[in-house]
């Protein structure tokens, strides 16, 4: 009888849910996040999203094994239960009224969640995705290596010596929330001068105004828009900065890069941000190699997984890559 | 028979050497910095001050079992072996043409050492410091914690998930060197608004001109000079933001500050230090202690001593905590 695993991805636009077996994806949803009603609204709404998807893989909901979620944080440990507090999907902690359609400060997911559902793991998605790139993608055999998703926000997951950092409360490395200026552009947490703040797709959108996203930006960058290039360079630098910064704390040998706003513009953004790595303390940048990531759109669906796949697994899927094939995404209106 | 260890603390001011038994100190020298002459200079000071220290204390140097060395950093891993690349040591390193005597760019410590002496290890000071504190100090039992020291520059060494961090080059976490602002003070290493650049010793002293000393600066404080009150308020907020980012990235329960600057200043900086963390993000912040590292002026053995100490000479240490009855320091010309 094959075994099922569930791989779940929490992010701040999106919901995915994937089910897979040791030959690959079964059957995959996309939902986009709903952050309207009250507090219990996203753990519903993973639950709902994981019927679905076994109904669609013709899998039964007590075959699934472990469910693995990858989760946009940060998170709070209560009684050893991950509680999620990320001012992206919580309005009550955004710091700017109105700014988000409700007015959360927590949501209990694990607690919710593990009553309901096959035994599961939740990690934060840049950690996991730090963990399925050093299984599968460009951080294979790496002992220090940091995964970055630079995307709506930025989120960051290490190794160091070998060992995927956690922290007390499973937000290490957060460093979309490191300091990089005093003052400047507001984060969606409330502080002036994060990282985040100042070079997630958000910031680089609302920077050009007039309601533009990152991708109306890059495509005026593409035109040649004064303003534009301005934008996309001040982020990059201040992105690069990042870099430097994470490197002085972790000394790192790779950063992998991913998420939407880098993977569609990489041939921009690569060379500035290695560029600003180039320009910082030689000592501890020197060989410090910057790539972008290789799991690309699954990265998520993998992520989530690797929480809780085993060994004879991992090798199946390493040989396989069945990421490259693919599966049909059902979006759920 | 007694076994001996040896405590080696490099520092950009002074070495310091300690011989010990499971019972206690036996003799302890300390030397200036030599900062004059080749590239081997300081590798040659530590051994004349071991042999020193073991004539001192009645000691054989081939009944010294293991060696322990607590050193600035950075270093680089060069065929597995630790070279020095502190720009505060190395004047080649600087950025700043004249500010040390020297021009060196590597001090090939660990391949030097090792032909002459006993085995040894080499850890960066503020890494083996963050090991002493939680063995005997501050951070007993707790699994994230970070040391800092605040003194002439910035170090700080932490544990995560208890796991004590190395990194590629064992400079995790190298929190000095990073960046707080976009230009500001230069740092030793030469960029601009580097932690260590904005709030070690050397900037404060700096930053009040006409050859002031951070202990200066205090004493001006104390008196309620106005332009000192503003140094040290901004200096002060500079390190609490330090923390903040530091405690984003490592999702630590405990930072224990050290060093002559924290120590001899507790008091006005202690305040100021936890109403920055007190100010930051609070989901990441919450609940994060600030508290003084507790070994004081024997720090710089005991980091030494730390990573050469049995598990049965551990629990003798800890019970008997001989840095509290201290051993006569000889000073050498």
């Amino acid at each position: 009888m094959l075994r099922y695993l569930c791989g779940v991805d929490i992010g701040a636009t999106n919901i995915t849910v994937s089910i897979a077996d040791i030959n690959g994806f079964r059957s995959r949803v996309l939902q986009l996040t709903n952050r309207i009603g009250d507090e219990l609204t996203v753990p519903k709404q993973v639950i709902s999203l994981i019927t679905i998807c076994c109904e669609r893989g013709g899998v039964d909901l007590s075959d699934i094994e472990r469910i693995g979620i990858s989760s946009a944080g940060p998170f709070r440990r209560i009684d050893g239960m991950i509680e999620l507090e990320s001012p992206n999907i919580c309005g009550g902690l955004s710091g700017v009224e109105g700014r988000l359609p409700n007015d959360w400060r927590r949501i209990p997911l694990e607690r919710y969640l593990e009553d309901r559902l096959p035994p599961l793991k939740i990690a934060n998605d840049a950690v996991s995705g730090a963990k399925a790139e050093r299984m599968f993608g460009a951080g294979k055999g790496v002992n220090n290596l940091v995964y970055v998703t630079w995307s709506t926000g930025i989120g960051t997951g290490a190794y160091v010596d070998g060992h995927l950092i956690s922290g007390k409360n499973g937000n290490a490395p957060h460093g979309g929330h490191i300091h990089l200026l005093d003052g400047g552009a507001r984060c969606g947490c409330g502080e002036r001068g994060h990282l985040e703040g100042l070079s997630s797709g958000m910031a680089i959108g609302r920077s050009y105004g007039g309601g533009s996203t990152a991708e109306d930006v890059f495509r005026m960058y593409r035109r040649g828009d004064p303003e534009a290039v301005e934008i996309v360079h001040d982020a990059a630098r201040h992105f690069g900065r990042g870099l430097a910064s994470i490197n002085a704390l972790l000394d790192t040998e790779l950063f992998m890069i991913g998420g939407s706003v880098f993977q569609n513009n990489a041939d921009i953004l690569l060379p500035l941000i290695k560029k600003e790595m180039e320009g910082s303390f030689s000592v501890l940048s020197d060989g410090v190699e910057i790539v972008p990531a290789v799991l690309g759109r699954y990265l998520g669906d993998i992520a989530g997984l690797s929480l809780v796949m085993d060994e004879d697994w991992i090798e199946a899927w390493a040989e396989k890559e069945p990421w490259v094939q693919g599966v049909e995404t059902v979006i759920i209106e």
